[in-house]
């Protein structure tokens, strides 16, 4: 059976993977400057967002492109305001105090950065001045940790609460193919996080390419240290043609007029919705709203067990009634087989 | 009126004062290295120890100390575990993550930190493994940020959590003076501390001392990297003399055998428990339990306003029924008739 | 004409881009754990190390190998002695300063690190105890950076003195391929290696693979850091098949009993060889001693801007007679024809 | 015999100790944010620069100082040119590396740092962009560490190339008081340093204080950056009077219109210069040309050590003829009765 465990369980899309094979006699410059496939990745996505006039640059993971990212957008002794569960605050290792940078988390419990907690954890930051850190951005991430999906009027509260307050605004983008072309984004596009967004990153590792993230960079203290922070941080890629070959791929419109990227979201997105809608038809509890390619259910001990060993689910955490948090992931690769092969074996539990 | 704002508004006592006065002709070769004064100082602190194989080495002030003794406890992907409201969590401007290690802080809200909490916090972090910041030390003060005192059982407990879990134990002592010679402190000694944690300080900033800290160390990883750590993070004093000089005052017996170190604290928690006893008699609501040199009052708006623009108090936070919890500090140069006249003027608010 | 520019210009060899094919609709766990490729991946490399005991770490990239490597090897206040051409010196943008770690460089001018010089920064920098960077590790690259070729008895004389010395030995792998096949290797084996450097790595980027290091690690510390150092510094690759199929088919012996990465160096340097032996019976001027994949001329400066323009050369920098130094780098990739026709355009020149 | 090894062996001046006890029953809200002497020396300090719109900021010594500038002036991927021998490059156990960003030395041998050395570093480090540390500052000392003394001519010079390549001049004046007053500054003011340097500091420490370094910055970014990371690294003294009543004891003119500071410097050299002329005169042979409070000598080893004995002179190096580099420095506390009696030991060798 398919793993639902994660999306960058995933290869390729046959677009990227035949982009890569097609173009691996190339020789060039390297390291995403100057050649072709980089600048016309660049152009593509510029033209996506609607505007020619911000810094796209090429990352190859996650945790590279974030502490490049906020390092790049603060001074030594400010910090990033987040949510609790942050990528930047719990899975990077510390990645972000590494660069000397404070992260700054909320009470948020719902993987949504709050104006409210942030407004909260602002004051007591500047209340003493230069003795507590200063708070100089907010991160987000979209699709959120717990498969959230952040709707244009939610964003937009948070843009004018931060800009009132002179803060940045940074949207990790991991799953951001997932969340722009979700339902619950009521208009929240790609143009619209290019024009009030600092700085984004559209993923690329989890939505079909084999690895690699495109930052789009508005902010222009960020748009000068993204060249040598990712070098200095080591983040820079020799062969930068393989991002560029990717990205390239990805953004290509094909017949249709639709760029892979957005299709691949789109089907992980849809059958993620038919799991959810088969599982909880057949008894099965969901939990929360995640209206994009990760879905959650509660469920007893032994189930959840059997989901693991059988579907690779992971178990996130212990629920205060005894079941456990488990979770189901949705790729560009899922098929509806691979649904109906999972929805008939958990009919069998 | 004398300001019970803080112990570190005071100058130095009497014979600290004297000392520097006293030694301000010699010549020596700096860097607490080599000279009599330090080693003497040294020597006398490892006395009150009770263990020769400690290594006292000296600092400038809290945050030098904090940061120094974090980082080299410390190797960069891995984080200290303490309260919310510690010190290094919230008053050091990052200073932490500065040296890129990581803060690690619990949901205590007492200024303790439980075993409870270390407890879930060690097992949130050690779940994924090297995904996530991995905690080596808990970080304590004695006083606590809210003037409590542990007690030798409480902190042997936390101690025995540590061993159990290969943690270090750092204690903060800036105002480890008050916290040893309080009753609360229930058999708790600097021998005992000297027995159990793996690096503590003995705060001289604010207990009489002009500046200056003395950092206790058992932990090998530490006594290598002090002394290069202090140097190469800017704490270490070319005129090494002027801390040698201080804790030799301060830590030389008087006539009746006990050292200056110690009256000064006993002073500072006499008055302060008069202050205390005063103000409740007068009607005056106590917060909390300090047992300690500071103490804590929920006044109304006004007559907070009115102690801030008289004797100096800060206000610490706005409690939930709207009175403001307020802070009065006494020290090594509070007098009885300072605490009076401070209670001449609470009467006739 | 294709260009003799650089070996990273060039795409994966191609039994390496067929595993990455081939194995494009797995699913794995990630993180280069426990997945079957990485686990035989490692497996093969130790067996060609000769040692089950080292641990075989996967990096995306030579700089963040490097910075992770030096940060794990070295306390805060140490420093790694190189010498004055080092790639951690000068082309990585400060990544090692901005793990807080410094960089020593000697005076050597041909690209290896003396021992008489590396005995000179040690006793200089150890002169003043804890007011100095304290060396404590040696770093070298193998080919060096003017391509020259590492003998057994020059780098067991530098790991005799570093050991006399307590210093670890790291060395930089980038082109170790063609260093170990190089003739001028004479004797310097990767068991060797396995056997006398504390760390190394064997360079996939440039020698076949589309992407990857492979790092071999017997020093203790580095061993326990580098799991958490690659994740905190963002080199962590989420789809770690992608490490482990590549370098699992560079390893894999063919049916001659060799395995693909030596042979493609083997080519690398014959190319090269016959490029510079052609070049020079031409009548043009070979710059020092490169048996190796890269070779170096001294042309005059038109000549070198016409292999500039047409084979991708790079000039390195301007000699003092006025003469450009220019580089040829041959790869798995260049073919006898490549050569001949670069030899052709020599001779019009 | 009175020590000639260090002037931070001496204690501090009589105005300035005096000043210390005067005020030790103050109390003072701290951190040199609004006591009256913080606020007084820092008009005293912008009036003798003849600037109003600099900030003055206060450290307690040089390499908390020199880091906190480097750190606040540059960006973490960018580096300070300097001389091979500059404090921040040897003697500061990597403080500037542990603050992320790198120290480029030059390779001039005298001191100075020439156009000449900065131009060449700049052209190197900017040849390949983002892949190498960007130059954004110089570092000078003066004196030098060698004694020597910045003309006004020799620091217009560098000022104007460091200004039309866009970097900013910083200058350690750890013995400012001594470069200002010597006979070859030819014309170079505090004034003038105000006007020209984007931040510098008046050493006290070396020059009568018990402790304490003054900063006066011009530099928009540094004057943003230095309250935060002064507190950040560990510099921020709790009991800020401290250093506000050194400055301002230090820069009050006394009865004859002249401030301590300057009059104490001129001691320094004055007693330089007389310890030098009959040095000389009875054969000694003087190294460099040292017009401040530090002389050098050529002396034979027996010679070297008889000195070091008795008059605490520290050797620098072994000269390629074998005598050794010996030091002498006078200080504040230097009087003519000190260097008669070392004149007449010197008699006796």
């Amino acid at each position: 059976m398919r793993m639902f465990r994660n999306d960058y369980s995933e290869g390729a899309a046959p677009e990227v993977l035949a982009a890569l094979v097609a173009t691996n006699d190339e020789q060039h410059v390297g390291y995403t400057e100057g050649d072709p496939h980089c600048e016309h990745a660049r152009a593509l996505i510029r033209q996506a967002c609607g505007r020619d006039d911000v810094a796209v640059e090429f990352a190859i993971g996650g945790t590279s492109t974030n502490l490049v990212c906020v390092n790049g957008m603060l001074h030594d002794w400010e910090g990033a305001i987040c949510t609790p569960d942050a990528h930047i605050n719990v899975h990077e290792t510390g990645a972000v105090a590494a660069t000397g940078r404070s992260v700054l988390p909320t009470r948020d419990r719902d993987g949504f950065l709050s104006v409210q907690e942030a407004e909260r954890v602002w004051r007591f930051q500047t209340g003493t001045g230069r003795h507590m850190t200063r708070p100089a951005m907010v991160y987000i991430s979209n699709t959120t940790e717990l498969g959230g999906v952040w709707s244009l009027e939610r964003f937009d509260a948070l843009c004018d609460w931060s800009a009132s307050h002179g803060l940045k605004v940074f949207v990790d983008g991991a799953r951001l193919g997932s969340a722009l072309t979700s339902p619950a984004a009521q208009g929240l596009t790609l143009q619209h996080l290019a024009e009030r967004a600092d700085a984004f990153y559209i993923g690329g590792t989890k939505n079909g390419l084999m690895f690699g993230e495109a930052v789009v960079i508005s902010d222009p203290e960020l748009r000068e240290a993204f060249p040598y922070l990712i070098k200095e941080r080591g983040g820079l890629m020799a062969k930068g043609r393989l991002l560029g070959v990717q990205f390239e791929a990805a953004f290509t419109p094909g017949a249709d007029g639709t760029a892979p990227y957005w299709k691949h979201a789109r089907n992980a997105n849809a059958q993620a919705f038919r799991l959810r809608d088969q599982l909880v038809a057949l008894g099965f509890e969901p939990y929360g709203d995640a209206p994009s390619n990760q879905q959650f259910f509660a469920l007893e001990a032994d189930v959840a067990q059997r989901f693991v060993d059988t579907a690779g689910c992971e178990v996130f955490e212990e629920l205060p009634d005894g079941r456990l948090l488990t979770r189901f992931v949705c790729s560009w690769a899922t098929t509806d087989d691979d649904v109906s092969e999972l929805v008939e074996f958990a009919r069998g539990l």
